[in-house]
């Protein structure tokens, strides 16, 4: 059984010092989007802001250094000390010296990216030239990984050269790499390139290439069911981003991407970094030594891909460049987990899904009158008898559950129930004796439509789905039958239940007894536990609710098959 | 067979205008992260800067009220039209009065929402008091929805008496509401009362209340679990939240969430409820009439449960009150959606995630030798009676898919192929006849061990799976054969493979044919639409990805039993 955890979790904290994009496409607005699509927890230095759209900047309204400095200080006076910082649009020389001057008297620095923000995708220029060698000689040195493209590398290492081909590339990207305090990531996006060329370079120079999805070569059978698709074959031509970093130099050949959905492409790219730091050094990585800060060539690559298929899946806004799908790998939870506040989001929801049928089941006339004593004998005979085949399903259901199990704690659960039901079934058939029916009697008696419809129901829907299905198969009978014993219970008070004198005294204290009421706590817990730690999408719930409350129907139909001695 | 849709989906747009929190819980940020929670698309207009932490706000930066204006118009301007736009901190009149101005001139304006931010949680004049008129006399009447608590309401309505109970609450709550355009939703979080007590008057007055999951009395079996957790029963005393619009009024009870996380409550209600807002009309919302500007009442209870499980789950941060957990309704998901750029997020990821066990099936020597036309006919001819075997568990696997399955269309997409493999069998038969296999020798012949190991683990997983189970467990030989088929009809250019003279041509050429293709390419889109439909978490991802590697492992050695002749 899955063991449920009720504490709350910290997210790895995140801070982006860049421009607010009032469109909400870049800046600060992308880099929020980002970190909360990679689980992280967003705050913002906001340096400038922008009027801003699709089509371009509109205007600029940039704050002063010093309030800029403030909400630094902000952060860090409360203790919100970020795990990782990603550097934006920066504004002005004078910001630039004031984050130097605040970050390097720091005690210890968080991971620290820089996107070299210059020059927007429609063309804006972000930030003054003259800035520019403040930002190498001031920022850059405290640096861990930067990130410029093609021409902003060039800008950043004052290098001359044309960049053309690979081998240029990686030249460019070592003179930059020498002006950080430890990586650069060079992006080659207005580079396209052979795939088969940059393979066989490859080859040839031994180079470290981690390649897309298509690999070297491309897949052929997808390739295939492209062309069926009218889509072109795997892209012949890569985007290549070089990792020049202390471990080595890493290639990532990635096919292009064609969109006009790219504003914000480099704002989202540094923020998906950062935050792919603060995942992998969740606790550790503030403490880390200097020397230790690193990201993972697998989390610069999941960075990479997570932008090229934002872009890829964005749907097109505004007359121009239009923003990315930040949340294209984020899905909506149908609950939240289970806290101290609400220890069972699960089942709360499940016998909130129907109110109606569920108070039908728990206070239905056949539980009242069992309650008074008052219930004619020939129901409670005609109950105890279907109930005795039921509990033979029952039990088969819970020997089905351990097969679908692939734990041995699982498998131990649903056996144990087995075996305590298939134990208890002498108690059964001695209670059925003092009603008079004997076990030959009760063998011999045929299933009724409602007894079978629910047996079989559970089984079938258990053979059916896997391991959960058939934990929320068995639970409205546990979960229900305590919740009638204690509200059976709760009636003794005001004489409306009564013990003495009741032929079915001995029901009501066995259902809300401990011994019952410790199974259905486990079970409780264990379904709980499960959903959280793997919980189900809106359709996977949509299904299990459905399984639950086609039970409480056929479990209210049980009572009145009872209650009216059908067949 | 689900249908493979690749257009890209768009998101609904949602505006905050308000102030900017650096430490990222409430303001825009908050704002922005509730928008991104809810799957819409955000944008933001930025009033004023703060500098601000869990202790209070240190210093504010108003952003000139033209600023404020010319970044709206940039997103006007640009056709990034928002279905509803939330009003947060407005930092002063001239804001106010600009912003109305803005509003008011337009053709047609998107649901407003009113957050009357007035104090912050800290205790932090955010609104000059002279402001307030302003926001009553300008903004009000344009507003579809305002959000005040109990001292806000009393101040925007300059309401003097007492608020003690629901009654006063009702009265108050109409008060403002005629200060609207449309609706108020009066919060009750300043006056827990105790449950039994709002249960009775709701009876008493035929008020019409939506409870939270305990309901007006509570759930015993739920009561008694917590319990166990050490953890008191369900809260006695519960918030009431009054929504009065032109339908009607409608109390909405919840319990008291006692937590210091609470930075940004006001900023996250208002934006879920615009967010709510915009799901509910995604297309029509931007050109609904003016009077039909109303967000249900389930969306007004959707969005204050979010707000009070992201209340309860989150973590501490931070030294005073901090931020909500704002992702707690949103899962990782584990791969993209299928676009046009890559219309086979998991085909390609499965692929991907094994490539030495691919290759080694893909290009295993018994395939080579069987394009050369050089491997030994006592090879090939152990490999065909042995898959004679294979197909008849694997028609069976189709037909146990057949039975998981809900749907007709999975009913008869795996009963067809079940159908297509028995049909196709005689064809096999008569294929090894060639070979001199007669077929009572093929039924004599027991089941080798590579044979019964994948077989029968097929069989398994789709007895213990789901549907989705039985599709990746019948999908590794699928594709992958049709990937050997291709690979080695490529090889024919090149001399490598042969098809004259070769005694296994037919072999290549069914493998490589139109209608093996065909099935595969069908294979592939039911595949990738039912996981884009429901997509798998990563730790459903992962099973899956066991299953497929395992077979792939099970193909290759398939192979390997076929080439030793092993048994």
């Amino acid at each position: 059984m899955a063991t449920l955890v009720l504490d709350t979790v910290p997210q790895p904290h995140v801070l982006t010092i860049a421009g607010s994009d009032s469109g909400g496409g870049a800046g600060i607005q992308a880099d929020l989007k980002t970190i909360a699509a990679h689980g992280c927890y967003g705050s913002s230095v906001i340096t400038a802001l922008t009027a801003q759209n699709t089509l371009g900047v509109q205007a600029v309204h940039t704050v002063p250094p010093e309030f800029v400095v403030e909400q630094l200080k902000s952060l860090f006076d409360d203790d919100l000390k970020p795990l990782a910082i990603k550097f934006g649009m920066l504004a002005g020389e004078s910001t630039i010296a004031a984050l130097a001057d605040y970050l390097s008297a720091l005690p210890s620095r968080p991971f620290l990216v820089l996107d070299p923000v210059m020059v927007s995708t429609s063309g804006h220029h972000l930030l003054p030239d003259a800035a520019t060698q403040t930002l190498v000689s001031r920022l850059l040195p405290l640096v861990d990984l930067v990130t410029p493209n093609i021409p902003e590398a060039q800008a950043l290492a004052q290098y001359g050269e044309q960049v053309q081909s690979v081998q240029d590339m990686l030249k460019l990207a070592e003179a930059v790499r020498g002006l950080t305090n430890r990586a650069v990531l060079l992006k080659g996006g207005h580079l396209p390139l052979p795939r088969a060329q940059v393979a066989a370079l490859a080859t040839s120079e031994g180079l470290d290439v981690q390649w897309d999805e298509a690999g070297e070569e491309g897949v052929r059978v997808i390739d295939d069911f492209r062309q069926t698709l009218n889509l072109a074959a795997t892209s012949p031509t890569v985007v290549v981003d070089i990792l020049a970093s202390p471990a080595g130099v890493r290639l990532f050949a990635g096919k292009h991407v064609s969109s006009s959905s790219t504003h914000g492409t480099g704002c989202t790219l540094s923020a998906a970094l950062a935050s792919q730091y603060a995942m992998e050094n969740t606790a550790a990585g503030a403490e880390a030594e200097e020397g230790d800060k690193n990201l993972s060539p697998a989390g610069v690559r999941r960075a990479i891909e997570y932008v090229q298929s934002a872009i890829a899946t964005a749907h097109p806004m505004g007359r121009g460049h239009g923003p990315l799908n930040h949340s294209h790998l984020t899905s909506r939870r149908a609950l939240p987990p289970p806290t101290a506040h609400n220890p069972t989001p699960f089942v709360s929801h499940l016998i909130r899904s129907c109110p109606e049928l569920w108070d039908e089941y728990i206070r239905h006339p056949f539980v009242v009158q069992l309650g008074e004593g008052t219930l004619p004998r020939k129901s409670f005979e005609h109950y105890i008898s279907q109930d005795y085949h039921y509990l033979v399903h029952y039990a088969r259901a819970h020997a089905l559950g351990a097969y679908k199990s692939t734990t041995m704690e699982d498998i131990k659960a649903f056996s144990e129930i087995a075996l305590h039901i298939a134990r208890e079934s002498t108690m059964h058939v001695a209670y059925c004796e003092q009603f008079g029916i004997t076990k030959a009697k009760l063998l011999a008696t045929p299933e009724a439509a409602a007894c079978a419809a629910y047996a079989r129901y559970i089984i079938d829907v258990g053979t059916q789905g896997d391991v959960l299905d058939v934990y929320v198969a068995v639970a409205s009978c546990l979960i229900g039958y305590a919740e009638v014993g204690l509200w059976l219970k709760s009636r003794i008070a005001t004489g409306e239940t009564k013990l003495e004198g009741n032929p079915y005294a001995r029901w009501v204290e066995d259902y809300s007894g401990e011994e019952f009421l410790g199974a259905v706590r486990r079970g409780i817990a264990n379904l709980e536990a499960r959903v959280a730690a793997d919980p189900p999408s809106p359709e996977r719930l949509a299904r299990l609710t459905e399984v639950w409350t086609e039970c409480v129907r056929l479990e209210r139909n049980f009572w009145e098959m009872g209650l009216k001695v059908l067949w």
